[in-house]
């Protein structure tokens, strides 16, 4: 097709490509777009269309696959509805995963994902050496694991170990540490993407695995540290985790991929 | 400053920002550009600015550092100044390694990389294991080792083992088999960049290895496979090396970084 506009931007370092509607976004595309050296690059690629009265997010991840949602994706598309598109925040965006609720706050875009829920104890095993994890969904598969150094996880080029019973179709892993009271930071296995900048459904997770572990639960928030940068995690009195962060729009222009 | 153009391209997945002569291009506004997540990402910036009555390449590599030259940047700044600037091409370039000829011929760019010079057998190690290797200087050092298959060097993640008194500031390092005639593939680990998929004068330090290694030397040309795509290199009889090949612009707008 001819050439079509294109915003790029991220938030804590996982950076997407945002599309307009009329833009056809096949799995070809999403991958020539998401190329780090032959396209433009992004963890995914966002095409911003309305429906059902509400805009959208129809979201591929870098290799073509659909994803029902993407945490730090949806908050930078936040960004790009409210500072492109002139949306005022609050406002209700539609995903494969239901409508979830953004909200803006001094420079941070805040996304509502919803109830956790906290389903026991696994293991994860990296390099022979194992950590009992915290089994979390937030709509995906997590598994929090407290560690005593970041680089314990090791290198993590390979998928963590962990047991295919708890977790049939793959899971994500987070490795946490302690850096002060109500402050961890973390490192991540996503599946199908390995070790990541930042995954925010992960940072949520690791917040809930804590405030469980320390006893404090709901009402609580945390900061959460991210390779890519910092990020903070509400779980509200109602049971609701609130991923709050940057989200900064770098580039726009045009593309023929 | 306010946001300025610039333009994303590629040549065999050798990627390049380019940005207008009033941009002030600091170490830190490239590494800013070329970052891969929080910018728009490259193997380097080029800074399209006149000198001397003659375009010349302003050149900063990834890590904000200066780079004298660059094979596969500045065939794509031909694609650049002829598709973008209206000039027409063969067209003598300035860099800071002295003036360069490019020219165009069906979809491809061409730069004649200067005279080859064969400096006789080194050694290049890899996880223990060592292959003997050609000396070449294509104005920068290269090690080039032929090896029976490109799985051989292992993954590359840290440099490969070389003769300091040799390369006393390291060398980019070739590992290269032979797919036909006149026509071999390779692997490549610049210093400073790592494996990387494509080195335009690593291209070169393949092809002069090979043909002198065959017996042919000047008069002869090779294509060369590297991960991101195909070359042709062209060894003249008058003792200069060509390096052909796709320059492809993918990408244009304004940034702010």
């Amino acid at each position: 097709m001819a050439d079509y506009r294109f915003v790029k931007g991220h938030g804590t370092e996982n950076d997407f490509v945002i599309v307009p509607a009329d833009v056809e976004l096949t799995p070809e595309r999403a991958r020539a777009l998401c190329d780090r050296r032959a396209g433009i690059g992004g963890d995914g690629v966002i095409r911003a269309v309305r429906q059902d009265g509400r805009w959208f997010m129809d979201y591929l991840n870098s290799d073509g696959s659909v994803s029902e949602m993407c945490g730090n994706g949806i908050r930078l598309y936040g960004r790009y509805l409210h500072d492109r598109e002139g949306e005022p925040l609050p406002l209700e965006v539609g995903t494969r995963d239901g409508v979830k609720t953004l909200t803006a706050d001094d420079g941070s875009i805040t996304v509502d994902l919803g109830t956790p829920r906290v389903l026991g104890e696994t293991t994860v095993t990296v390099d022979g050496r194992s950590w009992p994890a915290t089994h979390v969904d937030m709509g995906n598969p997590h598994a929090v694991a407290f560690v005593d150094d970041l680089a314990d996880a090791g290198s993590l080029l390979t998928p963590p170990d962990h047991d295919p019973a708890v977790f049939p179709d793959g899971v994500n892993v987070e490795f946490v540490v302690r850096r002060g009271e109500r402050h961890v930071a973390m490192r991540v296995h996503e599946r199908g993407s390995g070790e990541t900048r930042s995954c925010g459904t992960g940072a949520c997770a690791a917040m809930v695995a804590a405030a469980t572990a320390d006893g404090r639960g709901r009402g609580s928030a945390y900061r959460v540290d991210v390779p890519g940068g910092t990020l903070t995690i509400s779980w509200t009195d109602d049971d609701r985790v609130l991923l709050t962060g940057p989200a900064v729009i770098v580039a726009q222009g045009t593309t023929s991929l």
